[in-house]
């Protein structure tokens, strides 16, 4: 289990419809109206998608306030990181981190060193300045996944300077940035620097509920959306993706409230959460929260879960964190509940 | 213009509706009932597609006739095309041929080793003889872009079996298949050696008139398979496409009739087209005609046909073939007579 959201997986073993916890998915669903603007793109399916994304890319520049000279995009967020690593000479990644960040450099026969994360899941950055080395790609989940942290302001300008130093690239991960507590953006962070050996990663897949629709985007420098232009594969992101992204941005109800909704539910979670004697919940800035279990391995624990109808994630494929932390996402207070009754369950059992 | 289909570019150049002759799509749309397909999937758009594609590639084995083991799936033909140049040593192809195959590796910084077709547009398969080596990747489009033939069945054996030989490696691009006369089947050819050392890629985006939904598909070996597995994006084909994937090959009066269809066009357009004395207009086998112009530039033709509201391929992006080449589509009688005509007030005015 590499990553989250394979229901298909687990269908058979179960009677019911399951709920997902696997996947970190706004609870609240798409924008209101995606479907008539789908409904209306259907015969854009007959011809090839703008093969230059012209007003996609605008779309998006608005939304992120930025030029639409700075925006690359692809076939979710992933793509876009698989492009960067493409001309990368080593990938560095701190870990445990989403797994594409090795499999890509794996598939591209990168070099790749891993950085452990502190025991608190903060940056150690003596090791990073010792093991950075010109023309690296940094990647840095930001929040990072699994662990929820987002990079403190003052560190991410810090860790910019030192591989500006190294002439290092530096790539965020941003893919569930409207999650967190928006105490700054690194977009208007590093406009003023045109970008220059920086990639901010984002998509619409979890904010926007759209992981099946596979748009991910990117604010760059425009000598590296050149670069990433050469070896983007034509057409990667479908008509109908291509019409979505022209239409959920301009969504701002949307967004306040789903940011409301998921700060509420999260501290909700995690405050519940944290009354289970049997785990660890840690904090958390975004919509899905770490689990380190206290006695029990992840597999039982997958399992309990999934006899009551809740597929929860294992993370024994982030090879740090060994057989017993688990990972969930915040859901509507439904789904929720019925999460906390289960952990309650298994507290009572004494089986933790 | 490397590429057809971009519209988008010439769409201030004319007051009405630009007909498309540059790319080559069934002229027939999409299957009856695709939509309903779509509207019934739109929640599908929530979730990840199947990380595996299990029910797709069920879909397509099925309809291709080959083990579904044998079945690997991507964003339109280009990705598998990307996905079988990553891991070639060279990468050796037969000009003129369509553009990606160049680029992508390109992209990935490939040797590349360029055979010209001889003058009747055949292989030599001397020179190829010579050219190629141990672990290259020999791309063929079948029927080849722009030249629209096909190769013939005994000449596909010597060459595989000279690929064979060789320890090279045969990958056909046989994007636009099913517009063609079907005298063998690849796949059928292929399936006793378990498709050992060959790929043949189709593509929902021609013949199913759904260039905008991205979904390509090769039959290889279970090896093959494997080894593009670890290459692959995840979750490249988005929930949409995957689920018109479900439906579109199960639609046989439609694949019969878009068969007949274009057989019936493509013999009226050529013939009509041989009439016209300032243009060669060569034999094809699919759904597109490359044509030689006699006393004429791609440019000004290009320019004449958009005055009046058609979009052709200009061909000098095809390096072989010069400035003086173009491509047209066959569509339906309406549009065939549309572009006829302009043709024959090109060839009244004396200019050509």
């Amino acid at each position: 289990m590499d990553h989250g959201g394979d229901l298909l997986s687990y269908e058979s073993h179960y009677s019911g419809e399951l709920i997902d916890f696997s996947s970190n998915i706004n609870p609240l669903g798409t924008p209101k109206g995606l479907n008539e603007v789908l409904i209306n793109s259907f015969k854009s399916l007959e011809s090839y998608p703008d093969i230059k994304y012209r007003k996609l890319k605008t779309s998006i520049a608005k939304y992120l306030n930025c030029k639409t000279e700075n925006v690359a995009v692809g076939n979710g967020a992933v793509e876009i990181i698989n492009n960067f690593i493409i001309p990368a000479r080593r990938v560095v990644v701190m870990t445990p981190a989403f797994s594409e960040y090795e499999k890509r450099a794996i598939a591209h026969g990168k070099e790749i060193v891993k950085i452990s994360y502190k025991e608190d899941f903060s940056i150690d950055l003596v090791q990073l300045e010792n093991d950075l080395k010109e023309e690296d790609l940094l990647i840095l989940g930001n929040p990072n996944n699994p662990t929820g942290l987002r990079i403190e302001k003052q560190i991410l300008l810090e860790i910019y300077e030192l591989v500006t130093k190294k002439k290092a690239f530096l790539l965020l991960d941003e893919a569930f940035y409207e999650f967190c507590p928006s105490d700054y953006d690194s977009i208007e962070l590093f406009k003023e620097l045109d970008y220059k050996n920086i990639g901010i990663i984002r998509a619409a897949t979890k904010f926007f509920a759209l992981p099946g629709i596979r748009l991910g985007y990117c604010c760059t420098s425009q000598e590296q959306v050149a670069i990433l232009s050469k070896i983007e594969l034509p057409w990667s992101i479908n008509s109908l993706a291509d019409s979505a992204g022209q239409f959920i941005f301009k969504d701002i109800t949307y967004i306040e409230a789903s940011k409301i909704y998921i700060k509420e539910e999260r501290n909700f979670l995690l405050e519940q959460l944290t009354q289970i004697e049997c785990i660890v919940a840690y904090e958390t800035h975004t919509n899905y929260i770490l689990i380190k279990l206290h006695n029990l391995e992840e597999e039982y624990v997958f399992h309990f879960f999934l006899d009551r109808g809740i597929v929860i994630r294992k993370c024994s494929s982030f090879k740090e964190l060994g057989h017993n932390h688990i990972r969930v996402a915040v859901k509507n207070r439904e789904n929720n509940l019925r999460l906390l009754e289960c952990f309650k369950e298994l507290e009572k059992k004494g089986e933790c």
